[in-house]
Order: C-alpha cells, then structure tokens, then sequence
C-alpha cells in the first residue's frame, strides 16, 4: 500500500469542568486527507480547500506532524499529502489537531502501524505546538481514539478513554476570532482552593456520571466557575445561548476548546437538533454570522477511508 | 421493633486527589450501638468504652444528631443509646462521621425508615458540626452508603455511589494528636491553576480507574500535591510510611482525614498485610506508637446486626 485517505474528526476539549484533560470526538465535521508514500524524503502539501493554509511543510500542521514522525523513523522516503479540510482553522473544534491527526494516522498506515496511538499523538503534538504554541493532547487524544478522553498527564502522556453512553452534540460557531493569546492570558493563574474542590468534585461526578449513563448526574456535574467566567466574555451572546440549549432540553455544554464555538452535548439526535434551532433563533439575534453543528459523538477517531 | 443494634464503620476521607469530596469505607474497625425508643421527649447516652466522650447529648455526636432528627419528627419519644466505640477518637478515620451514622441509621429503623439515606446524612451533619465546626459530609456518605463514595456537593447534598472492584485498606494510626483547626490552618486559600489543573485530570483518572477496575491507573492516579505536602507535615514519618507501603506493593495511598492516620490501598487482603508490615516495620523507627488495622473496602456502610 502506497496510498491511503483518512477522515480526521472534529472534537471538543475543555468540556466543562474538564478544562485542559477532557475532550470527546464528533462524526462531523471532519478532514479529508489523502497521503502517498514517494521515494524522496520530502513532505509536498496541496490544500483543496479555501482556507489559504500555508503548504511549505515546515509551517503547516501536517506537514511539521509528518517531520516529527519521519525524525523518528529515520528512512529515505517521505509523503505527499493532499488535504481537504472540512473543520475551519480557528473555530475552537480541534482544527489544527484533525490535520496533525490524519497526518499522522494515515502515514502510520503507510507504514504498516509501526507506532502505537500514544506515540501518534506524541508525533502530533509538534503540530499543536505549531498552531497554538503549547504540546497539548487535549484535542489529539480525542481525534485519535474517539469517545470521550481524559488526558491525565501530558508529560508522561497517559490518555484514558472513558465508558460513555450514546450521545450527540449541537455546536454553534460564531464567525469571530478568538486569539490563542488572549483566552490564555485571560485565566486566572491562581485559583481559590475551595473553588477548585468544587470543579474536581464535578469532574469526578461526570466521570461516574459518563459510565453509569446518569444524564441528570451529567448535567448537574457540567459547571465551570473557574474558566467559564473568564473566557465566556470573549465570545457575544454566551450566556443567552446556553441557557437556550438547555431550556431546549440539552444535558450541559459551555465553551468548546478555547472558543469562539459553543457546544452542548443531548441525550438523542432530535433533542441535540432542538438544541441546535433554539442556539441558532437567539444567536441570530447577535447580528454575527455562525455556522451550527449536530452531530453524535464519534466512537472511532480518525478512520480509514 | 423498639431496639436496636447496629455496627458502623470507620472511613477513610479525603483520598489522596479527591481531598474534601471522595472517601470509602473500611470493614474495621466500627463502632457498636444499641437504640432503644423511650416515652419521653429525651436522649440518654451511656459509653461502654474507655474514651470519656461527653455523654450530655447536647456534646455528645450522636446526640446532637438524634435531636436533629427528633426535631424534624416532632413527635413526644425519645432515645436511650448505649455506644461502645471500635474507632478511635481523633484519629482521622471518621470516628465522629461513626458516631453520627449509626445513630441516624438506628434510630431510622425504629421510626420505620421514614428517612431516605441523603436525609440521614444531613441530620447526621450536625454531628460533624460538633465534631469539627464544618457540616462536612465526605465521611458521612461512605459510612451511610458503603464503598467508594463522592460528595459531588455539599448543599444540595449530592451523593455518587462509585462502581469499584474489591479492594483492601491498610490504615496506621500514630497516636499522636492534630487539632482540626491546625490541619485545616495549614491549607493554601489559593493554588495554582496548573497545579488545580492536574488533580482534577487525577481525580477524573481515579473514577475511570475505580469502574474499570485497573489499579494501575489507580497508582499513577493516586497523587496530591496540594493538600498533601502540608498536612503530611503534620504526620512524623510520612513520606518513609508512603514509601514502605507502595515498596510493598500498595496501589497508592495518603493522609486520611486530615491524619493522622495514613492509609494504602491494596488488590488483595496478602498485599494489604504485607504492607502493614513493611508500614509498621518503618514506623517502629520513630518511637512514636501506634495502631495497624488491615480491612476490606466495606460494601455496605452502618448494618443493621
């Protein structure tokens, strides 16, 4: 095999009171990526979307993805990678990390799966550290594995994938701009530990909750009161907006990623549909272009065309 | 039925990453009551131990809680109660929360079950009121319910029962006093959002590791470094304790309660006595004496004997 296409999912991180450890993976959107294997030891980068990503390899997420992989594997070849992106740059669903993700799962098809998946996502940190300046899993872990992931360290990366019962997503993503920059400077570097007790007692709640199948234990767990506040200034309409999703029947939800995209996770289909025209009839409101979601949550992560 | 008996268990609280939310309960040592329903509107307490604990039921813990409880029936009975305490006062493995329990339960019984377990415990708060000035539920719930328990909120009370697989407790007990008041003194007001941050990817690994069964998870999830590096001040010995204890083969462990008592848990009653051996073995070393107790994780809280 010398050619392989691969869909890489979008994902949610930061869920709640998971700040910087919890993601899960979305059927949609996602990247479409084809890779060959060619005898140079190069990296080529032809982008069939509209985006205007940069194609030199060194400055673009698959290709800084693929280096770090080819580093390890020290062998006189390289790839050449088509990729049609379907996940916006920006959006705050793990864009950067499904083009790390496909990047480096297709090649490890390519490559008869000589790597383990905490490796792939080793390789793909150096694609994060590309976009967002930080090695972060949160997102890659997810993209990865599907269903829900905790990362309970990145350094030594030990990734869990969690029991969860079936559950869709709404996503509403405004067309603004949150700088990485910003929604980092804007956290709180010390936090009350009373505060903090509260969101590990909720984080441990979800957990049971997510494998028990417990969506009332779920929504009474998905509080923030130590990111929320900070960052949900950021994005117009926050507020208004989930407390749309939830008067519309979704379980919890708040900030995707590090924003501008809102998320809100539902028992069914037709709730997290509810959901969606409910988030969409008061953001319309704001005057801001947005783009919605519905979609269930991905068991599998990125997969093999 | 106007008597009864009932044991209580001791519990562990604060474990490790799950300070102020998670404890579990142990097989031993347990606290022995007997409930008898009166005529009159009054409780009379009588202590078959050596402990010299009030028994004016305005001090005493189970009889501050039985008059909660009184108060809420508003009915012209009262109770005689007669305790003989197995836990140690004072010795960080909830030997007020025992107290408290079993009077709550008993007395439960008597009146017919009217109460559901979330009411008990807030009766049996105002023990730990008494005990402790905080109404404070994280070893209340253990010893109610039996196994791993998290108190996801306080008020509303909120109780999660955590699926787990068998496991076994090895608990020290220093004779050595520390006042609540300076345990909790020595408590940061403030932490570090990083350092936040990794307990709750920890105490979230912990409840994964706890449903699927896997110790391993449990060992690397068994860490605390907000809490425990000031109050293991407090405890001669600890760190070299830990040491022992994990040496031997213990999953994990810490300060129970606020000490001063150290737990280790174990996959089997062997290892957990082995690791009471190596403990012991270390903690001879300091001239300080002390108590050993090596128990099952206690499936059901106060029974009925």
């Amino acid at each position: 095999m010398d050619q392989i296409r691969v869909h890489s999912p979008a994902t949610v991180s930061n869920v709640v009171c998971g700040f910087d450890c919890l993601g899960f993976a979305l059927s949609e959107p996602y990247d479409d990526i084809t890779l060959r294997l060619i005898d140079e030891p190069i990296i080529k980068i032809r982008h069939n979307d509209s985006y205007g990503l940069p194609t030199d390899p060194d400055k673009n997420v698959a290709g800084v993805t693929l280096r770090a992989m080819l580093d390890a594997v020290d062998e006189p070849f390289g790839f050449d990678v088509e990729i049609t992106k379907g996940i916006k740059p920006g959006s705050g669903i793990g864009s950067s990390a499904a083009s790390a993700c496909s990047a480096v799962v297709a090649a490890n098809e390519l490559l008869e799966r000589r790597f383990s998946k905490l490796e792939l996502i080793e390789f793909a940190m150096a694609g994060e550290m590309l976009a967002s300046g930080s090695r972060h899993a949160d997102n890659l872990a997810p993209c990865i594995y599907g269903g829900f992931v905790l990362v309970r360290s990145s350094q030594p990366l030990d990734v869990i994938e969690l029991d969860h019962p079936p559950l869709f997503a709404t996503v509403l993503h405004p067309q603004i701009e949150i700088k990485t920059s910003e929604a980092r400077a804007i956290l709180p570097r010390e936090v009350p530990l009373a505060a903090a007790v509260r969101n590990w007692s909720n984080l441990g709640a979800f957990v049971a909750a997510l494998s028990k199948g417990d969506t009332e234990l779920m929504s009474r767990a998905m509080r923030d009161e130590i990111v929320e506040p900070a960052r949900s200034s950021l994005i117009p309409g926050f507020d208004d907006v989930v407390q749309a999703g939830l008067g519309a029947g979704a379980v919890g939800g708040g900030i995707s990623g590090s924003g501008p995209s809102m998320f809100m996770i539902s028992a069914s289909r037709e709730a997290a549909d509810g959901v969606a025209a409910a988030m969409s009839e008061v953001y319309s409101r704001t005057g801001i272009e947005f783009n919605t979601y519905v979609s269930a949550i991905d068991p599998d992560g990125v997969r093999v065309v």
